[in-house]
């Protein structure tokens, strides 16, 4: 049969890992998908860079945007990344040229998905991105067609590798934030800028991604409520840990009576949960579907194998001749769900306060709490104040309504007694 | 479009959760498949069993096998059960009669796996079995599909929800195999006559198909390793969580330079590996792939929800024209991997004996070792024998090959000291 001519734009980690992964399997893939998977064509914004990858006979194209129109190119991979520009240009090009786009862009489909969705379907090719949500996890093709007979109430996962690293690291090591963050800098775990993954925003983008698929709705990825992981402390860890729980980066996307919910925030979640359990650079998604229940999906969510692993997935299923729709349903049908605000979140929360050691000051705390009908289920103080510094108070809350948490941490803050600003941790029961 | 016409065949609990899940996701499946899914007919042994299920107006067929050659049925699922007679049958005259097959049972695929795959793609028609292995985790499309990028060199699970109940709740109460299998009976998570579940059968059959996927290979059932549960004591249980493991029953395919090597067995798993903390009816899959690394698939085995929703996702892929090879490739692509003997396996074990507590018995059993060359990695020995009982004594060995390990525990079996059969128990590192 003819070959599946692909041509691929980009070629860092992932483009070099693609290009590596389309020479070594070559037998099984075409055994696999019913024909050879041909690198036709490669464009990279730098040709003089030392490369070694296998390259064979594909050519070099100078020009990456004519990757789109070539004429001997079936396929698009499109592994340049950002939101805007190149890669943005590429895929548009492409789609209107009549190619199938395979990319790993999550900055691209969180701002366009579901209008790229649109424009794919009209000129009749896929647009397909297992890469971009969970990396080497076939997550996006188990909930859109292995688990195609289910309702989703919830999907909710670890998503951003760098951040999870950084978590594991401080729970195993009892060191801080910053300290981590320099060591995983040094090792190549974390990016030189790294606001895009320890701010949250890779796994907000991931996470609207994933609720488009699981809901079938529009991508929303400005509704996605976004906090990281820089005011996560050795002590909060400690903490969290004494009353039977793990810190872990969630994204969650839920659908209720206010609408689609769906945020980004460091969390507690209780030890026995299996996602508490995953560490370093592991990602993991769980969904609850009415009819199987809940499942949990776990692997490797970054680097150059996983990601080129699910981008070449994609390839066998265009070659197959396999195709879906890109969020589950035809573009046209996609729900456009209202976001549900978050000032209306319900949740149990982690509270540490540094506070000054005199009579009264859990009095104060308390009363504020009463003032917004919030209780409290737990207290953790530990040790005397030594001079100005303070100690620690910890208090968990029952459910609580995020408006009235605010609130209540807004009023706690400005007492003479609370030296430093609260810092809350939602608690997921999961 | 026209609706994809169905007919069930089975009105058990699957096949009243397959027409429950078809009625009340209607919507959802016409818009994800692009087309509605109808069920036209049903059959079941017995008519007049009481069943509260949505039918419509599909018509009741009173020979079975007359769904495999109606000509108002496209699809016909067989949720019958069984290797042999009315289940095997309607599947054989269903695809020669050309209609696609959709099947939840295990044991008529791991006996005739790779002939129904040639007799399908003959025919051309789909042979679809999601819900054949690990009930609701969508694990054969994921290594089929999701990973095919991958050459897998091992993949393992825990493939049964008795055993899983039953082992878990042994550890949770401290109470024995029987007591515990006497309540999972009674609480309808053990079948009456449990022997399929509890020796490994039902764990093997699903072993011999997720290697025949995973590996794309024709399925070799005869060649499975098979141990059930029944041997595993409290006393094991309480033993391995005070060396750090969990016992499972683990079902574990991989390839070597040997061949093919398929084995279900109990296990020690450590305590800090993810398959450790699935409990209870939960199942587990895990793939090690060469380019993605290591995967976990975790969900629901059995029950009427999940395996509807994997007997559902097969219909929903037909009704959207996607298509896969039933085990990867091509039927006569299969390979035909030589059987790894088990007495070349190498590993480490737990072994258990009960000793008479008189000098010289620790002498012969380590003396017994030395002359197999197998090396002792820890000794536990809890109190001192009462009257003629004995006391346990609890070995770990470092890797030994199972021929050697078989001939010690033979002659350690024969010292007058050692008052019961040697209960070994394998290690897995996983």
């Amino acid at each position: 049969m003819q070959p599946l001519r692909i041509a691929v734009a980009g070629l860092g980690t992932v483009g070099s890992g693609v290009v590596r992964l389309l020479h070594e399997q070559a037998d099984i893939l075409a055994a696999r998908a019913g024909r050879p998977l041909q690198v036709v064509a490669v464009g990279a914004r730098n040709r003089r860079k030392q490369r070694k990858i296998p390259l064979g006979r594909a050519r070099w194209e100078g020009e990456v945007l004519d990757l789109a129109t070539a004429s001997d190119v079936d396929v698009v991979v499109e592994v340049i990344g950002g939101s805007e520009g190149a890669a943005s240009e590429l895929v548009h090009a492409a789609i209107a040229a009549g190619k199938h786009v395979v990319t790993a862009n999550k900055a691209l489909l969180a701002h366009q998905g579901a209008d790229l969705a649109r424009r794919a379907e009209r000129a009749g090719v896929a647009l397909a991105f297992e890469a971009a949500v969970a990396g080497g996890i076939p997550v996006l093709k188990a909930l859109r067609e292995g688990l195609a007979g289910n309702r989703f109430s919830r999907v909710y996962g670890i998503l951003n590798g760098t951040c999870n690293y950084i978590l594991s690291e401080m729970r195993a090591t009892g060191r801080g934030f910053d300290e981590v963050l320099a060591e995983a800098q040094a090792h190549g775990y974390a990016e030189a800028d790294p606001s895009f993954d320890i701010d949250g925003i890779d796994a907000a983008h991931k996470l609207a991604i994933l609720a488009g698929v699981a809901f079938n709705c529009a991508v929303n990825f400005k509704a996605v409520h976004v906090e990281g992981i820089r005011h996560v402390s050795a002590a909060d860890i400690t903490f969290a840990n004494e009353l039977g729980f793990r810190i872990k980066l969630l994204a969650l996307a839920s659908v209720g009576a206010n609408g689609l919910e769906q945020r980004v925030h460091p969390c507690l979640v209780p030890i026995d949960t299996p996602i508490a359990h995953v560490d370093g650079v592991f990602n993991a998604v769980v969904s609850e579907g009415d009819f199987v229940g809940r499942n949990v999906f776990e692997g490797r969510g970054a680097g150059a194998g996983p990601t080129a692993s699910a981008v070449v997935a994609d390839l066998v299923d265009i070659a197959a001749g396999r195709r879906a729709w890109a969020f589950g349903v035809p573009a046209r049908d996609l729900a456009r769900l209202p976001a549900a605000p978050m000032r209306d979140h319900v949740g149990r929360c982690y509270i540490r306060l540094q506070v000054k050691d005199r009579p009264g000051v859990i009095a104060d705390l308390t009363a504020i709490l009463r003032d917004e009908k919030i209780s409290i289920e737990s207290m953790l103080q530990h040790g005397r104040a030594v001079g100005d510094e303070g100690v620690p108070v910890v208090l968990v809350s029952h459910e609580a309504r995020e408006a009235a948490m605010s609130r209540a941490l807004s009023r706690i803050g400005r007492l003479r007694a609370v030296i430093e600003p609260p810092r809350m941790i939602r608690i997921e029961s999961l």
